[in-house]
């Protein structure tokens, strides 16, 4: 189906014909684009750009097109903050969940994904809560419990790397962890690390953040799907949800509620990545969806 | 139409029988129930009741009801932070809206108000800058030109004051009236005055909140209708409202989308504030829709 | 926790004095009330009570608060159209959940249900594909395979209904069963038949409505969770959600946006069946949420 | 600000190389791509493409960006149902608002329009109640009453039309306009006449929808900008928008939040129409927002 099928993801700053300029190479290298997005950001002129191409005809690789795409545009691309990625639309990343306590963001993801709406491939789930192992279980996906309390949090982490090493993991998804990853970790995945923190950024950053919705009194609670960086909660978000309450619910009543904020987030967020929709530059994110 | 209807609104620390007390009392004084809602806050045991009665054939008025109500529950009235509002539903407050310079929240409310929605006398408006004129002009409502750059703050905030008094306002409604009252002024009109803030509180509190709001890249604007406290942008929030965004949305055109939530959260406020509906009890408010 | 509290359901013909005359009775049998919801029709003029009450000290059973409501209010109970329940708020009903292929919308209930946001019990679940059994028993729930192509229908559904008999189940969820039920079994189970329609009802009833409103080119994809009814699709509403499409989205991905709205207006339905908050009169419902 | 940016509208059946043929000829013409949406319906394999173009040093006009286009594409425009269109950013159509006796969504407009958010010229506002000429004094456009009471259908419409021509009006805008447009007006105005539609269709199509919502018991009400067609609340949509509704609203509650749904969708399709968002395809809209 998906045979024949290649993502092109370009960034840049903008400049006079870039568009005709890999529209001409696309079509000499035998590629037509079925579909397109593109943005200027109108304070930064810079440039993002997302084909979806197919074969003309000629078999293409991804190999192929990447290296034809680069020698003609090399100019373009030698210049600062240039980006190109060429991708097969057939690549499935190898993701890992990672969870604490909760479960309702492990089991959405991997229901998901099970029925097919998630084009990656969950290869391990990782807790620091051992009955995790059973909703991993239903999906036949392997689990490693990495426990925090009988060991420095520093050997947890170094445990954990070394399982997303193992798996040779693309994308680790942060699916209601409640341990801060150490700045070196979340910088080695720099761009590959997605969180779901359950508030509406940036109001009630930090813990608890039902609690703090609770005493602020705000009629809507909220979660957002970002990327981890080294500042805590500030990442660059992908995406919010937001659900209206009343003063009749308790924080409890806010967690759950939030709880279906949250996995909506993560599904929309982790879908777009998975698809290479995302792109960021600074804290924002541009996405074509 | 509403004549022989009247609203009776108690509040006060929760203890048993307080529903059996009230409706028997309503029943002897010749009123029958015909709308009630109620409710009690888990952590603090507060007790929030809001009834709508009508005549049981004799006739009632709002002062025979509220004395009759006084003397059955001396007892529980008498107790630390009980309090009880008897109003006829026909009842009407003068609002002033004040604003600046933006004219969608003053329109908004004017054209609800004119077309019935708003149960209320709007019967003033005064505004910072003088076209706002023309709006007011259209539905006919005095209008004040109260110039802050001609006089000092301190000065032009007297004669706002001093119009609210002529005017005999019973709720002023700031409809993106962007000097701050000074704290004696709002305390003169405590639980009495009604802002909406340009940003979903407690994110982008204070200053340009579509330029914050587009500098960290969240997915969704707001906005936030609250009471107008000393602590600035802190005040019970009444409602709150937000719209999706996208990274191809300037702060021009976050502020074009703010401006229907501005306008759609003060006019549910607006509305439930009239009605008698906002129950406010620390930072927190008990909305009975 | 929740020993000593019960819920008191009355509807019937609105009179003078029935919240008096209900709290009187209440509070002579030793009830307090802790929450209260009261509605009238104004075009019908009838009357809907829901009061969570707590003992005032004495003990209180579900059998002794009904008898003593019925013989207090014995002359409104005789008349036509009234109706009161009393439940201890311990109640839990005996619920099956029916599939047919899709599982998101069983898992989802399951994994609800699981995390304690839903007061019942799960009994069995029952579908006409055999893989849902997979899914029940990630849950330990008793699974149950009726088979409708090697058998007759009828006898398919006397096989169904001989297994909700045995379970002595309160409650038939059709969670995305996509069989008929014939109508003697829907009269049987009146009221007690909640179905998720996967369409924003009465948009596009009957057939394959993702496929119908791609046809139409409708903005918004939607489901309806509702009474199950002779009518097909025609039942009272309990909830409806919608979610935003475009032009992009294929009849598939309205079929996997709208597996987001069933789910949520199914389990929001549910629970509110389950804690006694939906009236139904005629085809309309009244929710005390 | 707009001088010297253009937006180029294309589409017909897809075919290989469309994009960089485009974009070679746009380049060639000095005209450089600064947005860019593309898609491709999946099942009739039509493309669809909108371009905002700026010069790229040389002096462009309107007419020689067509004719450079059409000369290169010569081909390409033969083709049955090919159409492109080239328009200047600084484009404003000539609008007309027609509106009946409710004067929410006219108002809404205008003040929309005056505050800048919509790029289009109210030339007249033309209703058969004489009190909009009021609301259309406030903007100081042209006022026209047709009355529908003194003179026959034929001869009303006939003075609308002739009021359309004399006014060289561009896009004709049914705002709650109440009276239906015979077909042969309807097909001389093809895409060039916009309704609001006071439901969510396909719900509630004909009269008093909002009676209908209330009768069938939905738990939304919603609104649909659509293109006129001959079939009446057929044509194809533009926009929908819902509201959360209770059992507590009543017919005119639900007037009352339909006006808020009214105006949004109506703004919202009138502001991609007017920018040349909205492609049109048998029964369905390609919207790039």
């Amino acid at each position: 189906m998906e045979d024949g099928r290649f993502r092109v993801m370009l960034s840049c700053r903008d400049r006079r014909g870039i568009v005709a300029e890999v529209s001409r190479h696309l079509a000499d290298l035998g590629a037509t684009v079925v579909a397109a997005a593109q943005f200027t950001a109108p304070l930064s002129g810079h440039f993002f750009m997302r084909y979806e191409v197919m074969s003309d005809g000629v078999p293409l690789t991804e190999a192929g097109l990447d290296a034809g795409l680069r020698l003609g545009m090399r100019d373009l691309l030698e210049q600062q903050e240039s980006r190109l990625v060429v991708r097969s639309a057939s690549y499935r990343p190898r993701v890992a969940l990672l969870a604490s306590k909760a479960s309702h963001c492990v089991v959405d993801v991997l229901q998901r994904w099970r029925t097919g709406e998630l084009a990656c491939d969950i290869v391990c789930v990782i807790a620091n809560h051992a009955h995790i192992a059973e909703n991993a279980g239903w999906f036949k996906v392997p689990f490693h419990h990495v426990d925090f309390r009988s060991q420095e949090k520093d050997a947890a982490f170094a445990a954990i790397d070394a399982l997303l090493d193992d798996f040779d993991v693309d994308l680790t998804v942060l699916a209601r962890f409640m341990q801060v990853f150490p700045d070196h970790l979340v910088l080695k995945r720099h761009g590959a690390m997605i969180n779901i923190h359950h508030s509406f950024l940036p109001s009630f950053a930090g813990a608890r953040p039902y609690e703090q919705a609770h005493a602020r009194g705000v009629k809507l609670v909220g979660s957002t799907c970002h990327y981890v960086t080294p500042d805590l909660d500030e990442g660059p978000i992908i995406d919010q949800e937001v659900l209206r309450i009343s003063h009749r619910d308790t924080p409890a009543d806010l967690r759950r509620k939030g709880r279906l904020c949250e996995r909506e987030a993560l599904a929309r967020g982790l879908r777009l990545h998975i698809e290479d929709r995302v792109f960021v530059r600074g804290n924002r994110t541009v996405i074509f969806d």
